[in-house]
């Protein structure tokens, strides 16, 4: 029996996310949908055999549904992901949860009044196999305790609307998720240092930036930010212990030797890079869910990584090292 | 509405395809299955919620098959592919298609009075990302035109069955139709060369061997099969053009640092190397017998295979140069 | 006719350059050499041919000596280097050029009041294969303009009189020469992080430590010195400039598939790893010495390598971002 | 106390050793010289301070002729080495030693008259850091008894003179010799590939083909020759073993990405590819000359080579397989 999927968001990742449910992965269906762009929703609905609803809450409320995807403009995640909640309702919500802390800290107050998980944040990056094998190799203890971690986060370019803020709030809160869990411990402080900004970053933008975070038990993390850096797009990380280093491969791309150079493609886009880490990610969460659980980022998870993003961007403006204020974590999301 | 999907055969890769068809791709399910070893046929049938039957034909008739997967001792394929011919249901078979270029032809000629393709051959690699590229940078000129093919196919261990015609009829079979496929031409000529063996190859087995074929328009290709090399189950394949080289990268794995050595693992298993092919296979194929059509590698491809196959055993036999001759292809297949 | 040259010190570094100078360069030969181990220096002697002298001063002094070597204790090397200026011999002295910027600016001023460049520093990575090519892919405009280095000096193990101090003074100080020859500019600013120690690096040692420098222009650096990595010797380095990225390769291994691994091997110590560098280095230093020329690092180049160890030692001492104070480099040295 | 060299042939491979044997390696000068075109060679002398001789066998009497450097016209190798045997002197052939078997046998029974060795025959591939670390793989069991060997010889274009003999003669005579001192074992029978040909290939040269040869044991060993690759000069080798395999690296070459691709520059020529392993060779060679010793490839060495460069040459014109026939080696040389 088919999970009946209610998508929010009919944009770019939205309409990929009804592909990816409808053509990849078992389980599941997209029963219904709802846009802003109404016109767009309904081609989409029709293309797809979804019924299209004029707007979000009916599809949330809508009988048909049983989980909801939420793929809208970033500033509607919050409103949507608590009447999610409170129609009971299991919630698959793309980065961010929110835009601010005080608004996931809302839908986490939300869930655990609610006393079921129903809320779980795109982060895909946790369903990379390079990050599940990083993840492996730390935890055998196969290079001792980490003590490092170097990482890159490169776009090719930067959209029109991209802002300084943005390099940490809608890039770097993908390293900020993924080195979290990869290391199981929070965040103690934030830094950002600047550096000279390519000339090919338009409208004022600083970019690059570094953001220097520091674990609580004294892990030490360099992430490079960088939107505009060109020749594609880029993840790197490796983690240095005590014993060896392990750090992620490129993707597997042919080799091929023309022209006096040996070479691979690095691929131009997120989504060619990350597509079976989405791929995995929605078929574990509608496996998930339909045992009734939720199995990946929580809402608490939202709500971290929002908390450090806001010390990181609070470390660039005023230049100074920020503490990283982390609330204990309830019981509830333990 | 999901392709009812009736499997014959439930050993270590039946089973892997069913957990493939249930729980990976969308659009279709187990509904029937079959196995000469009864009891596990009827586990398995109870973990997937499909329906035992006592005999393969009963799956290949049953009404709620849709279409069949074959996936049972090598010598029963052909009776069954006829069987599910002669149901007219789309059928997808395990290679090899027989184990007779006699018994190929007969399912040719079956195919052909049917006057309806229904038949694909389980050569997964032509859905490999890796090969799929590699037929891309050919086909778009990027080396100019190939002319030489150095390939590469090792097992850690032979099992205990295993023959010195198996390295070429169960191995290099994948190497004789994915080969023939990037180039889009024929084979002409084999040899096989027969290296000193290694010790680490029982029962007098010869492994490694080095099978040599040439196609009709004259470029050369050697395939290394070796199936003894204890270090894991590795697949190389470099096409030298005209004016440049490509070949099949490594699978990404993570690059670990420790100990004196930079280096990362190879898959031991090909279930690991080719996972995502194989899911990639039975998407495509439930997704094209839906649409009435087969996509994949024919009937015809798996006889030409069977034809080489056995080129290539006569001409490690006598020791000698033996030419292949394929017949032309009927219009049926073009 | 061979440029006689006396060699202070014959501790491991020393004893090699006298082979280096013996058996692999060419011009030139050990003619005298001095050491505080006067008994191990005299058997270097006989086995080199050349003559032992009971101190340095009577190596510089000695008419047969062209040209001196400094490799010994490093509080010695600024009166050895003083004491050739003023014997008006040319000298290659081993890094650090002398133990505080003080005494680097005592020889600073020694060699202009001489009136001729004499000094030439250690710093031998500036004759490295890879710096080398990092530079010119770098002032050839490849990458457009640097905005960020990442880098990496790991030793296997440190050894029992290293101190925390160490790992900039005598490790990271390769970096800060060479970084500051790749970029063509200075630094503005030094912070130095310290992330939590490895167990295995004893007695309070703080290891490792991230270097951060900024240049006047705005680049940002990071340099990991972790003495104790255990694995091997590594150094890395790369370049993101504003259309790509360029990075020094591993040496070049061969690679081995053996018990389901690919690998190659990573070199246990500096002297493998460099070894190409230091030749080279000896060969353009005698080269250029019997022009009357130094062509390599100078006295300079030693002095601000100097000055900014110290401002990120005070960095690391103080937790805060210190100021690089570098003089205007006199016309002497430009 | 230099040896005093004399270099028959001042062509670019002649100046090259002239330029190698002053500014690079140590114990050698460059006293006498000779070459067909005296206007060239005299500048040459002029230039290294040697003297000009009108013929090569004045070089090869001269007084200060310690020990002469052949690279002259391939045609002229056999009377050369004769006379240097006659006249009692060490003597380093550049390959081939003579441009038939029977020269090269008559080389073999001048020195073995001599009753002392002096010739050394110019293989250079011996010294390169690559190949030897491929013996000690070897020699240390690490990939147990090997049994096949991969091997690519590409050349970027092959100039106007080439033939389609000296794919083999000029080329594969590298892989001829250097395979069979790193198996320590003479080959048994060869077979020529010859696949369609390149069309950037000119006047009816057969390129690329393959060169299959067998050992004594059992080894199976394929050498790709494609003197018009068009990309750059490319060596590739890999031993496979009974339990791992070995292969010589690329280059180490500083890694970019840019546009798309991330790349490392392949050399266009065998003279940068190469250039440290002939550095060794004769830094080798003169250290061997002083103790009276012929340490590095002998004349049996190039008598063997060029028996089985004409087995391969046969094969390939006749299309058959061709047993080689090595003479016992005589005791002088073992």
């Amino acid at each position: 029996m088919n999970l009946g999927v209610g998508v929010i968001g009919t944009g770019a990742i939205g309409e990929d996310h009804i592909r990816r449910i409808t053509d990849v992965i078992t389980g599941a269906e997209v029963v219904a949908l709802s846009d802003i762009n109404a016109e767009h929703a309904k081609k989409v609905a029709a293309t797809y055999g979804a019924k299209f609803y004029a707007t979000s809450e009916e599809v949330i409320k809508a009988p048909e549904v049983d989980a909801i995807v939420i793929a809208s403009w970033d500033p509607t995640h919050a409103q949507y992901v608590i009447a999610s909640i409170n129609a009971g309702k299991f919630v698959l919500c793309e980065k961010p949860l929110a835009t601010s802390a005080e608004d996931c800290k809302k839908i986490v107050e939300a869930e655990i009044a609610g006393k079921k998980q129903l809320v779980q944040v795109g982060f895909m990056r946790r369903f990379d196999r390079g990050y599940k094998q990083l993840k492996s190799v730390i935890d055998n203890g196969k290079i001792g305790q980490p003590l490092m971690l170097h990482c890159v986060h490169r776009n090719r370019v930067s959209g029109p609307k991209h802002t300084t803020e943005m390099n940490i709030n809608n890039s770097v809160i993908h390293e900020i998720d993924v080195l979290r869990w990869l290391l199981g411990e929070e965040y103690k402080t934030a830094q950002v240092l600047v550096p000279k900004s390519s000339r090919l970053a338009k409208n004022g933008l600083r970019d690059p930036q570094i953001v220097l975070l520091e674990t609580q038990s004294g892990v030490r993390i360099d992430v490079e930010s960088f939107v505009n850096c060109q020749y594609g797009y880029d993840v790197q990380c490796e983690i240095v212990g005590e014993t060896g280093t392990v750090r992620l491969p490129d993707p597997a791309n042919v080799v091929v030797r023309s022209q006096g150079v040996r070479f691979y493609e690095i691929f131009p886009d997120w989504s060619d890079r990350f597509i079976e880490a989405y791929d995995t990610e929605f078929q574990h969460w509608v496996d998930a869910v339909k045992q009734g659980l939720v199995k990946g980022p929580t809402a608490w998870d939202g709500y971290v990584a929002c908390i450090t993003a806001d010390a990181c961007t609070e470390a660039r403006e005023k230049g100074t090292i920020v503490p990283i204020t982390v609330p204990e974590c309830p019981p509830f999301y333990q």
